[in-house]
């Protein structure tokens, strides 16, 4: 996903220069081999293809350094915005959360994808940037390339969030909806999405909910400002669970087998239920869909890809320009 | 509308004080009668008493007024923002285009629901709007309660958007709803829209695409950058001759018959269309569903009720707010 949005990056620069009136410059990459640092602005260019011919950014000409962690790069280079795309852990949050938190105290604004962190420790990242007076985006975090939490706070700013119902991970959408449209069992599905490299090999993070449980919080956080956190999950059921006699029930009846994440008036919950084919949250493939039950506009639903690197690139960049335009635009 | 947002206005203060440090104050309310006007502040649930009671605002006790115009108002009065919902007028736009360029004039940001200035004049209005450097915000002509034009220039900032298409008449949706549903003749379900008040007494503008029009043009300028009007959409066709038998043939293979409002890589368009039921642009009663095909995100799809209003003074609820946060708060 980084390498996307490295990729992407330099097809926005007349827009950046056109509307913002600024001309980002990345003084530095980080991965887990190490780094590449210029002040002056790295290559995108040769950034991409050093990962991909040699597998490390560290050996990036002249700039590359093996030496050095994500952390210290951080607390070594001047930057305007940090860019955190490290995997999720829903461990300990690391090397995500060292991340964020250094960024932030170096006066980064930051903007982010991992969902570890948030899910783990909300309100430690969000104070933090408040105290430092940064700008924080984190719509990568959920939904893919739907940007829920942008939607609920700003362009809903006047109403209350009163809950959030959705199908959330994609891998798991993906598999049911072959088990729906093709009769097959979760097995057979589950190989097929993991073929396709849509399911990973250990695909216990997405099948068995957990996935859905990190955004869940992260919404209840961001945009019903519940202070919970991954512990505060009531039920956190699976699909392992469904057989294709259940779906084949369900479709005769006009309904499809879902994971759905629900942030209702209590409890915070994971679990497959039944959704008419005609509901708006009733979308296929990997597709997400989240209806947010407001105050005064009443139920609104969004529908997005829910994953691919692409398609999170695209949530960063929105992200990025969001950030420039609060913060770095001087009208 | 202006009435519902009369009402809700006060139940957001705290909301306002708390997250953006702004106490509003209403110093003037017009109607074609005439105004009220106090700079200390009007005191709104008068105003809504004077205005249900009495049918004028200009009868609001001691700071009425019915000696004065709308653009007297906005020439007179030292307001901040300017919120115009006079009905859109789609031959020449007034009053609501005179009041527009007069609020711009005095240097007020503007909040609007009026769709026919921004049918019929919108580059007028946004250059007006960008030359005196004040902020501009529309949501409410488009959509309903539904953020949509906010949605695609905020949220998807970094993303362009390729073509639009959507259900975006609400009382269109409602009549073909009850077509689908209960087997009636378009007239019949005209008539139970026109009892409920869903419908006007004289459906024209509704029925026969002109509202759908004005807002795909409003969409074509707002996020795809079309410098198009009114006059350049290509084909308005209505639902008027929708007969039973055609939505009965259609829903028997599993298609429901909408008023679609596209804009595509050329053409403007409103017709009649076929719409799978599990299409998420399949949506009922007086929902409305708009999706946005852009070049990184791809499909994203953004459903919410379309009319009524409530859902219409919470978008400019949302709308005032971002104006607040984006002009008037000071970091």
């Amino acid at each position: 996903m980084g390498q996307a949005f490295v990729e992407i990056l330099p097809t926005r620069l007349d827009l950046l220069r056109r509307n913002y009136l600024v001309e980002p410059k990345v003084v530095a990459i980080a991965d887990s081999s190490g780094a590449a640092i210029n002040p002056g602005g790295l290559d995108l260019g040769l950034a991409i293809k050093t990962k991909r011919q040699k597998g490390k950014i560290a050996l990036y000409p002249k700039f590359g350094r093996s030496d050095i962690s994500g952390v210290e790069v951080l607390d070594q280079v001047d930057a305007d915005v940090a860019i955190e795309v490290t995997p999720t852990n829903v461990i300990d949050a690391e090397p995500g959360l060292s991340h964020m938190l250094k960024a932030i105290e170096m006066g980064d604004h930051l903007v982010t994808s991992n969902k570890g962190p948030f899910a783990l420790a909300f309100s430690k990242i969000v104070d933090a940037a408040e105290k430092q007076g940064v700008e924080l985006r984190y719509n990568g975090t959920v939904g893919g390339a739907t940007p829920i939490v942008s939607l609920a706070k700003r362009c809903l700013a006047g109403n209350t969030v009163l809950s959030v119902r959705g199908v959330l991970n994609a891998t798991t959408n993906y598999i049911l909806t072959r088990m729906t449209k093709e009769d097959l069992t979760l097995e057979r599905a589950l190989a097929s999405a993991q073929s396709l490299g849509i399911a990973e090999t250990d695909p216990t993070y997405d099948i068995d909910g957990i996935d859905t449980a990190c955004k869940i919080v992260i919404l209840a956080n961001a945009i019903m400002n519940r202070k919970v956190s991954y512990r505060d999950v009531e039920e956190i059921t699976g699909i392992s669970g469904i057989k294709r006699e259940e779906v084949e029930e369900a479709k005769e009846k006009g309904f499809a087998i879902k994971l759905i994440g629900t942030v209702g008036d209590e409890a915070l919950r994971v679990r497959p239920e039944r959704v008419a084919f005609t509901s708006p949250l009733c979308v296929d493939e990997m597709l997400n869909s989240v209806i947010l039950e407001t105050d005064l506009a009443k139920e609104i639903t969004i529908i997005g890809r829910g994953a691919g690197p692409t398609e999170t690139a695209s949530t960063i960049l929105n992200d990025l320009i969001d950030v420039i335009r609060t913060a770095m635009v001087r009208r």
